[in-house]
């Protein structure tokens, strides 16, 4: 599935890169493009049983133990920046930079901990668009059919052969929550956003899981759609 | 309104900003992020008097004749690169470089003719975020409380201090569409884009006029929120 080590860069390629990051550095850049929004309306006597939380998944990365070693240099681990709504779940310390098939690079992409059993990049259509990704619509894990990427680390990169998508929107559930809104795993559910960018999201995947609270993952191009910042209410039905 | 002429650029940034061009001169780069799409559904008997046609507007800049002059010279004038659905309208073959407040810039905008009697810039959220702009959500010549933006012309630059918008998403309708539909100028609309990301866009703005013909203009991180390249259906209704 995968091609490891440096040698997948040619000489040219690493000198515009470097060229690229002292750019960077120079300008004193700050991470690309990315809102990151938390949206949550409370729970009512009668209602549901969770709160309905709706999550912005700014473009990131999951990894396995032996591709963050290739990455991030030999007997890496994760460090944890801040922990998401999803118990266990983290934002780590660990960035790196996306090289795509037009030449181009986002660079900051972080990743998501603990480490996974599969690689995967989960990117917006916009940033496939930049990068010149026609990326498949699809739920995490499911790599069938999906592109490669490069990923460069602080020690080292590495080229997928596939694992890189746009993540289908989801809503984590638990027992509770299904029984609630009557769905199960796999159904479609409808998310609405009022407010001055109104937008009501069809085809949010139900995901189920014993141990998750409830919460809907949209991506940065939804988020910006909807501008979910200014949203004055939400609702999550069948 | 506006402060023109190149001596609101200093030595250093003129030079960060020949380095940042002559780099994707290097790369190869070719315009950035945006996706134009067109989507229409035919006329049935007894249907709309028109087809109904969704348009995505990558980012792009409205000028007025002094300030193209500005950009582009003495004398200058919007040659067309291509006709645009509304009869009269065009892409012309100019294009500019903004440069945000992030000390970041989005090359390769294109003017839209032909001049208009303001100067605007219409963005998405992306790319005000990017460019670290807090963009209002405005129609089209509303400058009331909007920003400002540094604009770069191959003859000389202008920073406009309002009229970097995100234009609100709407819908143009000739007398005929709007008696079809039962609305008149300012109303708001629906758009339901049915598709793997199908999406209902609420607060779909009605702008007449007599001689328009059907059309709906959404963003680009709208267009990319629901897919509308994929999209199956498409339905307008209030």
């Amino acid at each position: 599935m995968v091609a490891a080590g440096t040698k997948q860069l040619d000489r040219r390629e690493v000198e515009q890169l470097v060229r690229e990051v002292l750019q960077q550095k120079l300008r004193g850049v700050t991470p690309p493009p990315a809102r990151e929004r938390h949206a949550a309306m409370g729970v009512t006597p009668g209602g549901p049983p969770n709160p309905l939380v709706v999550n912005v998944s700014a473009r990131h990365m999951h990894v396995t133990p032996e591709h963050l070693e290739i990455l991030f240099g030999k007997g890496s681990t994760l460090t944890k920046m801040k922990d998401l709504y999803q118990e266990g779940e983290f934002a780590s310390e660990q960035l790196v930079t996306l090289v795509g098939p037009r030449q181009r690079i986002i660079p900051n992409v972080r990743i998501l901990g603990p480490v996974r059993n599969y690689t995967q990049v989960e990117l917006s259509y916009t940033d496939g668009i930049y990068l010149g990704i026609d990326l498949p619509l699809r739920i995490s894990g499911n790599h069938d059919n999906t592109p490669g990427i490069t990923i460069m680390g602080p020690k080292g990169a590495l080229t997928l052969d596939r694992g890189v998508i746009r993540a289908e929107r989801h809503v984590h559930m638990s027992n509770d929550d299904m029984a609630y809104y009557g769905v199960k795993d796999g159904d479609q559910m409808k998310l609405k956003i009022d407010g001055p960018c109104g937008v009501v999201f069809e085809r949010v995947r139900v995901r189920h899981h014993p141990k998750v609270v409830l919460e809907v993952h949209i991506d940065t191009d939804e988020g910006n759609a909807c501008d979910l910042e200014s949203a004055t209410h939400m609702e999550l039905f069948k």
